[in-house]
């Protein structure tokens, strides 16, 4: 019997499979958004065992795991890595048609060329082969970026972070080149005073300039931007609900900020109005060094409090926000471009109510300067899977210029998860391929082979416009 | 001709052929929520004719001859039934594609073995015909209810009820578990005081509990709760356009239901916050005793004032609700979780638009103990239809696990609606047959069957725990 | 190799295929929503080149074009017709998947015969030819409403016309039925009082009515309404982002008309308490007349002030609204209807997110009076493409009545755009073909063939109502 992860999976076209063979597997990656360390791409890192490679930190296996009943000691709980890898195989049958299934078999195939399905059965034995291979020399984070052609890699950074893990892979053997991205969350979280200002003392550290006031705090982060900048970081990166307003003045802001720095708490509107008002000055920045913008949208996070509490965020309680975009995103981005100082911006959306809302906001600003300016991204945490990139896909296609599109990320803390290219890519011809056979796309290779080519690499290669190996 | 209803209807693949016919067809029926008679179970009911039994009462059918173009005289009003028959049979050819279409097909062909199609041409004697069946000893309520397997039914019950006809069908001859479902909507309707209090004493007599308080009320509830309990009831249900506000405190409360009880009205934040209250008091008795709360989420009812005016509720004129869902709902389940209080739960959804909203953010509260703990429902009302069910499985599958669900209930008002399982089987076998087909899911019958299997009736069969058959 | 517009183009199925060439491609076209310039259809005109006739004021083209990096200078601005052109070929091949890509090349085929995909290699042949077909007799404006049996059209016009255009053509040999639409967007419009007041002023002039009082400008419309009707007009037609209150008193309206009148500003909740107390007298007056009123629901207009400034509306910076629909649109409806005077209507999405909730919402107000009366309009704007079309046809069948479905409008701004009705019908027939040959739709000729006809052509030609020719 063929096995699951086959060459031709999921491609169901002659048209696919010939896309996907010839055009599409074999292009490089530029993964544009990431949450791998630096720290491990630097020491080039090698994994003890499977759990600690594919299990340990994984919120998507831990949902799931609890929707089939597995209680959290074998989740997150202090289980040792084998019992809660068992606890996984058993699981994994169980999530037929949830992405796990697909990424996880993928995942199997391609690192350890593991044909057999995971279950309770062959559980230990698959055990035993993976730490078997990751044992061995080509299991370093090197040899696995090398061998998944990795070209780029961003990574997601604090503007207090001292980037010595970037500079240290930079002068290094990395067959990669690491970039980080500006992800200033923190500055714009304002509802504990006593946090922000434990913060803006860190940021004052990290850029060596006094925070006493609102110009202090823009210094500080214009100085970071500027030293992100020197090694090579070329995106920012800003996890919203939805946008905030972009109309703060000055004044306000600066009130606001006093209060906050006296210690003092400010009303939400107060926290939203200065979150705003920083997003507008990052977006000036950005535009300034020819950056990218990315905002991430409609994220409901922590709902579960009591697994927050005890365990913190990103543990597997998030879900969608279902209230209004269009006119917040549409009035930040107009803010910017009335003054000509709208980045390059990519919007990535959770929410498959808003795929059409955020694909035509964004295509409003198109400015016939940069081709595909404005990017609707593709789809995000629980739209990352095969339904959610089929809507993105034909989202996009319907309302804006896929031929455009920069393609896709792993947005993974996982180096297991390079695969998730491959399976974009399985999609993306399998989208394209099923339009030629129905006679929706013409059949001339010159044209459709360039579409393909470009949203895998080519569109990323030349928007982002990362430095060059020196 | 092959017959419009015949045995591989809806099923386009070889493996959905075969998992319906040998795995899902010959499953028994868990019918855990109806809008079932109770008194036509006990008496176990003959039907005089066919529009007794099929157009009394139906507003999906009186919807559809209203846009097309039917007066109401043979929709709702005082036409005989055989005419109202004739209009029905005028209007059906033109429903095409809308799920009446295939439910009355279906009917005609499982219940009376008609297999021409209903028009005005066919209609007399599909009208002798039918109704001469009818008058077999086979179709008795009790006769139907075996022929479908039906093992368990639940009906929708007041807290006011006595449940005497539960009581009768439990001692009868009745091959079906039957049990009552607790929804006590009544009591979260406050804006007509006098209304309110007239609901209240009738709750006071029922359970004999002097209502002069809040404590009274929660007492007389609970005492019916126990009561329900006793006969069998293992599930509740609310019909909420969306979720009230789950953080009312006992003063609050108090305050809100002496002003009601003293007949004066209240605000309309003070009336979510009173029902919010309730809701809490629901939520944790549901889950004190293991049982199921069903929220039916989303529903816009009674939109025609003219109509509901003359005609009252449930006849045809409701529609979709489209604010917010998520946190609203986020909060209730949060609320009772905090205090390791959240019972099982169905969350049911009308609007499609929130389909991904609903499926995550209830299992951001799946806490490992049970499996399957907290259900997206399968898709209700103007989604119970083919695209709708395709929709819903799909959004399950993506971001949750499908292998835990629960499956089809009716929620129907007509003993002919048992059939609708089987559509509902035919959608699922399509649904993962095609996947096989594919090579989306493995084709390993072992684990896809019991997939099915589970799905289809032994998921409820334990989710529920209903009691023992004495 | 088969051209890519061929005789079977988007037809996947026999049946399908049957369908479009046996029924739908010989209907005649009703186009009862355009806006095509009254002024062209009255004077015969021919177009001096393929620019004028097919690029000038797309804004369809110009969003797409700046997607892929085109400058403004060659959508809008002062380059020369063919470099324009040769722009437009440049950006086509990179427009695959969207549906500029079809029409533009079902454009090129049916009105030029051109085989031969556009783009920069094959522009200046194409250039040549088109322009000469368009020196032909055959080219004229008249000459392209016979050749695509154009029965009616309507255009949309403000009630200050004068319709002399409309009388014209009704006294000339123009093969067509043309009628105006009665679209009264300014009277809504008050943000600016000065403006408002030049209206007034112009509609006063137009109606030969002093508008000093509310009752004035009622009056003055009402003569319009009155005008229109004499020339055959038999819709109406509004553009709002959501539905105005419905509930305005007469003494508020006179209130807020009076300080505006006077030239004073009013508060945002006051504009739209008196447009929606406009909407209520409008859709009186449909009703009285057996009008048509459209909504079209859901855009966000204008939303890149840069541009906006620059080039003024409707130049593809339009997107989606994403708030609350399914309350005042029933609300609107329900208020004419509790007094008998709901009239026929169309209401038109933008949002797919809305599909469900726009179809649910009309269908509550079906009367019974004439089939279809409440009809969910084929998909609008962002939504006119293959994708949209799907979805509208799924909507409106799964809870209302297909059949019943007036079906196409060019929704245009150009006289290439007529074999837009070709491409729904083709999608129509792939619809229903595919239900056909999956067994979800019997395979009945007399009763399949109705629908496709229905819709193509004969519901619109009943349900409008149009005017005899004389």
């Amino acid at each position: 019997m063929k096995p699951f992860i086959h060459s031709d999976f999921l491609l169901e076209t002659p048209a696919a499979r010939r896309l996907f063979h010839e055009v599409a597997a074999s292009a490089p990656i530029i993964d544009y958004h990431s949450h791998l360390p630096p720290e491990d791409i630097a020491t080039n890192r090698r994994f003890d065992n499977l759990f600690d490679m594919w299990l340990a930190g994984d919120h998507y296996k831990w949902r799931a795991m609890r929707a089939l009943g597995t209680p959290e000691r074998l989740c997150t709980g202090d289980a040792d890595p084998y019992e809660k890898f068992l606890a996984w195989a058993r699981a994994l049958p169980r999530t037929l048609r949830n992405p796990l299934y697909h990424w996880s078999h993928l995942e199997l195939k391609r690192y350890f060329d593991i044909d057999e399905l995971l279950d309770e059965t062959t559980a230990p034995a698959i055990w035993e082969r993976a730490n078997a291979r990751l044992a061995d020399d080509d299991f370093t984070v090197h040899a696995l970026l090398s061998k998944f052609q990795v070209e780029v890699l961003c990574t997601t950074d604090d503007p207090i972070d001292d980037l010595r893990w970037h500079r240290e892979i930079a002068g290094s053997e990395c067959p990669t080149q690491v970039f980080p991205t500006f992800r200033p969350d923190k500055v714009m979280k304002t509802e504990d005073p006593a946090a922000f200002n434990q913060y803006l003392d860190q940021l004052a550290a990290a850029a060596d300039v006094d925070i006493g006031s609102l110009d202090g705090v823009l210094t500080a982060l214009k100085r970071r931007h500027d030293g992100f900048h020197e090694v090579g970081c070329r995106l920012s990166d800003h996890g919203l609900t939805r946008c905030f307003p972009a109309d703060t003045r000055d004044g306000e802001a600066r009130r606001i900020f006093d209060a906050l720095r006296a210690g003092n708490p400010v009303s939400i509107e107060d926290q939203e109005a200065f979150a705003g008002y920083m997003m507008v000055h990052f977006g000036r920045w950005d535009a300034e060094k020819g950056w990218t913008k990315q905002l991430h949208l409609g994220a409901l996070r922590n709902t579960r409090t009591r697994l927050f509490q005890s365990l913190g965020p990103d543990i597997g309680c998030d879900s969608l926000h279902d209230g209004p975009q269009a006119e917040a995103l549409a009035r930040y981005i107009d803010r910017l471009d009335q003054d000509g100082q709208a980045p390059k911006m990519i919007v990535y959306n959770v929410n498959p109510a808003d795929n059409y809302v955020l694909a035509t906001t964004v295509a409003n600003f198109n400015d016939g300067a940069i081709a595909g300016k404005m990017q609707f991204g593709s789809g995000w945490w629980h739209l990352d899977q095969e339904e959610g990139m089929r809507w993105q896909l034909n989202a996009l296609s319907a309302v804006s210029a896929l031929s455009t599109f920069v393609g896709m990320l792993t947005d993974s803390r996982s180096f297991l998860s390079f695969c998730r290219h491959e399976y974009f890519r399985r999609i993306l011809c399998d989208v394209v391929g099923s339009d030629i056979e129905r006679g929706a796309i013409p059949d001339v290779p010159e044209m459709v082979d360039g579409l393909v080519r470009d949203i895998c690499y080519e569109n990323a290669k030349q928007y982002f416009n990362f430095p060059e190996v020196s």
